[in-house]
């Protein structure tokens, strides 16, 4: 079986035949044992072993020396652990972020075979990105000795809301040049393949849930804490994108209806208080020189009590939001990331508390498994560039955007 | 065929038969076409022909009077609408208000056969709560000659989160005298039928889906303003619970963390500013006597501008928590409720503007279907209850809490 019949399967949504079935599973979830396969398919053991036979004879699918973990440990052999054969396709990656652009280019086994990231200039145009982005991944490309011929699609990450009806990036005042813009009709001729687009944050959810903190999980809420604040709500194993594409910009809620100006245009924003932005600025002021985010965790982490009290403050107005959030959302499971969660339990610690201060069901209201955990999130530079990829993987089977 | 079989037709959740699918969307959406059955089942024209032509001989199914609202004003003779015959089955909805229990008989063609409201002294317990129910639905039954017999499930709408693991009530401060309580330990015994709980505002959210506001959407927010403030989150045509029961629970984000303490335990709740509770209170203190609702939305209708002011007020802050929810969730649709919304345009058109200052995206940043709509509910006082009908209507459908 050769990679353009890869490809049709793995762009049949009928979700018809077992073939088909099982290709995008491996497609979406990466490395698998049979048993698995048949858990999460639904289909007969036999019909599964029939089906995988088959793609192994025809290369599609090859054994991986990665250990099926629910095996460690355990008596028994080792189950078999199977993969789309990564020599069968590609996917690119790409962040549009607001002074950098990042590409990824990862095999159908969800390996990562190129990463590269472009240092740009503010208010940078679609066309200087396309051009960026081209480079990148002929770059990838050459220096892997992959052809482009087995490229199933690009994901690309924006920095800002999508319209999930027509793909248009929206809210002109966050990415003022790219307002209106159709990512597809910029990317679309540079490979003539499937485009799939979608906000950072919902990407950074995307590859949380499929490698991440939030594997196994369908229903949670990412919270990034960067130099803003963004997120995304999954529910049900899939991002909600709200009528705007606006669902999740947790940052941009109203926290001070009469505070400081934010760059969205509103006041009192949570990002003016819960994101490094503040932090910085005081911490600089405190110590007269430049300072990095890792600097000022650094710093806290070796004793310094303002740099604590700073990541403390942080914390706290991160908590109070993430409590509303509780309060209307109730979410199992909080994925917190973005660079300030480098701070561990500095940060996650005072975090927990005000978020218990301030939402509607508190801990000792319910038993253990309804309270809303909190865990760290696995990636912190490049979830949304991975997320991206996730896009192909998983939009390609399911839906497109 | 008889009741008996009814029941298990509406029970079958395996989806199987086209019997089974046509039974169950009458259930669930009342009177319908064929060709709207067609529409909604993927059935063939020519099944569901053959299907209701055996329904309606063994009396199942029957012609109603309503029209369909799709043909009026057009061409052509109104097509004839079906629904399941009155006589084949009876739901009971009950609301466990906080001073009040209110219980409604429907039957399976989704008419209101009786309805009846009981005054309750402020916490009344569980075992007053069964007594009371099982005295209403006795006199509903005896009033209208009805068997009990052919009573399909009792739905139960609670004042205060109901865990959706366990479908135990929650959060001990909201409803005290009930926390802890397993409502169908309660009314199981009473009914010997299933008996389905939700969250009263949760309910109020289904009976505007199935008959009111938000009939045809299946992604909005439900907006409740009253004595205090409530709400749900539907997305995809379920009402979110959250992972202790505790979504959608707008009057309780924390707006100011340093102001007055609310019922709830927190301090500046929402609905201590955009609800009934500080406004009763102020136009009482203006006019020095005793005032309902109701009289300070009529006099601000007559231009008493204390009382516009105070709906004002109201619909500013209600704007800004929902300002937040537009930031966080982005929806479609918001349906506002609640005996506030008598007020109309009065409370609307603040409410409006305060959420298009609050919230990210604004109506100028996106073509005018990706903007938030907002529409005053259908149901005032007996939303809750009706969407208990509805738990019965529905759930039984597909699944019980």
């Amino acid at each position: 079986m050769n990679k353009i019949e890869l490809k049709s399967l793995l762009a049949d949504r009928t979700l018809g035949t077992p073939t088909g079935q099982v290709v995008r599973l491996l497609s979406e979830r990466g490395a698998l044992s049979a048993a698995q396969i048949a858990r999460l398919s639904g289909l007969a053991k036999s019909t599964v072993s029939t089906t995988l036979s088959d793609l192994r004879r025809s290369g599609v699918v090859v054994e991986t020396a990665e250990a099926d973990p629910a095996r460690t440990g355990g008596a028994g052999r080792p189950a078999t652990m199977l993969s789309l054969n990564p020599d069968a396709g590609t996917c690119v990656g790409a962040l549009i972020g607001l002074r950098e652009i990042q590409v990824i280019v990862a095999d159908v086994s969800h390996a990562i075979i190129a990463s590269h990231t472009e240092v740009m200039d503010e208010d940078y145009s679609p066309a200087e990105a396309a051009d960026v982005i081209r480079a990148l991944v002929r770059r990838a490309y050459r220096e892997h000795a992959l052809s482009t011929a087995g490229l199933l699609g690009v994901g690309v990450a924006i920095a800002g809301p999508v319209n999930p009806r027509d793909g248009r990036i929206q809210r002109a005042s966050v990415v003022p040049t790219w307002a209106g813009t159709d990512v597809r009709e910029v990317f679309g001729p540079l490979f003539q393949r499937p485009i799939f687009i979608d906000n950072e944050s919902n990407c950074a959810a995307l590859a949380e849930m499929m490698w991440g903190a939030a594997q196994g999980h369908e229903d949670f809420v990412l919270f990034k804490i960067d130099l803003g604040v963004g997120g995304a709500i999954v529910h049900g194993g899939r991002v909600l994108t709200g009528v705007a594409g606006g669902s999740g910009e947790f940052g941009h809620m109203t926290i001070d209806p009469t505070g400081p100006l934010c760059r969205c245009g509103n006041r009192g924003c949570l990002e003016l208080t819960a994101s490094f932005k503040p932090f910085l600025r005081l911490a600089q002021n405190r110590f007269r020189r430049a300072l990095t985010p890792e600097d000022v965790i650094d710093m806290a982490r070796d004793g310094d009590v303002g740099c604590r009290r700073l990541i403390i403050d942080c914390a706290e107005a991160a908590g109070h939001g993430l409590g509303i959030i509780g309060t209307i959302i109730n979410p199992p499971l909080v994925v917190v990331s973005g660079r300030m969660v480098r701070a561990g339990d500095l940060l996650l610690e005072p975090l927990r508390q005000s978020f218990e201060r301030h939402t509607l069901v508190k801990n000792d209201d319910v038993p253990p498994e309804s309270r809303t955990r909190f865990v760290p999130g696995r990636f912190v530079e490049n979830d949304s560039v991975l997320g991206a990829v996730g896009l192909v993987l998983r939009h390609q089977a399911y839906a497109p955007v």
